[in-house]
């Protein structure tokens, strides 16, 4: 997508270096973030310089692929290897397209590192190209004159480039169809407010962003048709675990009869997770809810504490919504309805 | 309410001043402000200096009071009250109480400004009252080990003093019960990051703040076994007019079965609204989504903006909770059940 009307994807690996748009940065400034190697790019990984289930993906088979270059210089080219993979396996435990792509890309590093990097950028260039066609498919449930909700970013800075929930929108901007986006802010970290609506802004998709308080309000006076949101792993029986405030949001929307859509890459689906409740939760540091950060008129960027400063805060970072409140997956092939068996048949383009 | 060791009421009158804390400096300062005519005092709820549905109530009596002891001097007594009046009602539109007790004091005003201030004292010593014996009420419903959560400030910031939402929940503390609250953070003001996690701080009451977006997981999971919020406004079938987010908690709490219960003192019953679609709902500024403000490590003040520049945000203060998403009704009269004959009967002690 555009920046500026240049073109960029969200990350990319130039040598041995992984490439990203810096999105702790963003919306406020525009930076590149070069990782020099394997545990740069981890630590970007956790600071969620890149963040974002498919973009997490593509940044851990990156890594993967700069720890098998650094490798041939090590003692051991395998044990290198080896502890790279659970280095970057254990930056964030809920991804699942990071175990995914650390997979493919640690199993090709048994051959060469050179096969290695062609795996991690073969990886990326797929991840785009799926994310397309989501917009493709998602885009045939939009009709002219909707308003759409959605929540956190799962837009393109989520993944190489067109994203997930907002590819349908961005497909459907770009054919001349009226929509308008509601952007749920997403506390506490804030992406719906700096990041999709700093992409809708870009992409020039009238849009609101509103407080994550007021989705139902909405609902409820009839002012959203369909909500569409990313996950972060989909269980074998349709649970989806995405973003804190998925869950509220899916229940509200079951409440008012509004269609709830999760949009992913297939990788997000996990057949080997059999339910929900086998989702491991990740619980972030408590100063993210405590304390936020943001630009003063001049242009300076302040941490603020926004709560009483002797209380302490829970930090859950994603929730796990059931597939009952699902009213479909948009995937690259397809619509697919919130059942075990239609679910199972995606397993046949792996 | 205690501060520092020292009792306090949230407002009060003092001469022809009225004092009240400062809650836009909370939790950061704790100041008095003093609105020495009845301008300053619509200014100060206004600017919700004074905020939540008792103490704008017991504010707008005292500013008609002063209205009263300033029409001394004016050109014409009744004419200078009636302005008043409507200045005083226009402060903010949704809160019932500010009608109910500007109607009272200016009828005592047609008297004599000695009159107008004996009743404006009188309704802000019989909220005090009132809210103690919602504690008392609310406090059968709680059990030791209970964690409860609870949204926005209905505390006794809210009130002139011990809190709707909260009274009960101070009352099981200092019974001994052995309670957890849930604050959610409530954007966009953060009045529950803010002001109740400042209140149950200062009576020492264990709680978490939690985003918005967490409640409905956290009760997924079972860790929340009561829900009570506030009210600005409750119809004669039980809508409920309130903080924005109640709604989605109120259906949240019904989709886990969960008890929702709203705590109100007996002004807050609108038996001339009959239901929540004659609620007129305020929109408030963009700016309070946008932007942020707290206090930087060193304790500087700052408004920083949180979201994409270029994007406008929607900005409903409040939403309505249908009757048949509530458990019932916290009242000084004992627990009311969510039906149209039980809330009538309210009206027998006005």
């Amino acid at each position: 997508m555009k920046v500026n009307n240049k073109h960029y994807r969200t990350i990319w690996m130039d040598g041995r270096s992984v490439m990203m748009i810096e999105q702790n940065k963003l919306p406020f400034s525009f930076e590149i973030f070069e990782a020099t190697d394997h545990h740069q790019t981890c630590m970007a990984i956790k600071t969620m310089i890149v963040r974002g289930a498919g973009a997490i993906g593509a940044a851990a088979g990156f890594a993967m692929a700069q720890a098998c270059l650094e490798a041939v210089d090590a003692d051991n080219y395998l044990n290198y290897l080896d502890e790279a993979r659970q280095r970057i396996e254990a930056t964030r435990p809920t991804a699942y397209n990071l175990f995914h792509a650390t997979k493919l890309v640690f199993d090709a590093g048994q051959t060469s590192p050179e096969k290695a990097v062609k795996t991690a950028q073969q990886l990326a260039n797929e991840n785009r190209e799926e994310m397309r066609q989501i917009g493709v498919e998602g885009d045939a449930l939009i009709e002219s004159g909707m308003r759409i909700a959605t929540h956190c970013n799962a837009g393109w800075l989520a993944f190489v480039d067109y994203g997930s929930a907002l590819a349908p929108l961005f497909e459907a901007h770009r054919k001349g169809k009226e929509i308008f986006v509601y952007a749920d802010e997403t506390r506490p970290r804030n992406q719906g407010a700096r990041l999709t609506a700093w992409e809708l802004y870009n992409e020039t998709v009238p849009h609101a962003i509103i407080p994550d308080n007021a989705t139902a309000w909405m609902m409820a006076q009839g002012k959203i048709d369909m909500m569409i949101t990313g996950a972060d792993r989909i269980a074998a029986n349709g649970d989806t675990a995405n973003k804190i405030g998925t869950l509220e949001k899916a229940i509200a929307a079951k409440h008012f009869g509004i269609p709830f859509y999760i949009a992913a890459p297939l990788t997000t689906f996990d057949f080997n997770c059999k339910e929900g409740a086998d989702i491991k939760i990740e619980e972030r540091n408590q100063d993210e809810v405590l304390w936020m950060e943001g630009i003063d008129k001049t242009g300076q960027k302040h941490q603020v504490r926004v709560a009483n400063p002797g209380s302490g805060a829970q930090n859950p970072a994603f929730d796990v919504t059931p597939h009952n409140l699902i009213t479909g997956y948009i995937t690259s092939e397809g619509i697919i309805p919130p059942n075990e068996v239609a679910i199972k048949r995606l397993s046949d383009f792996f």
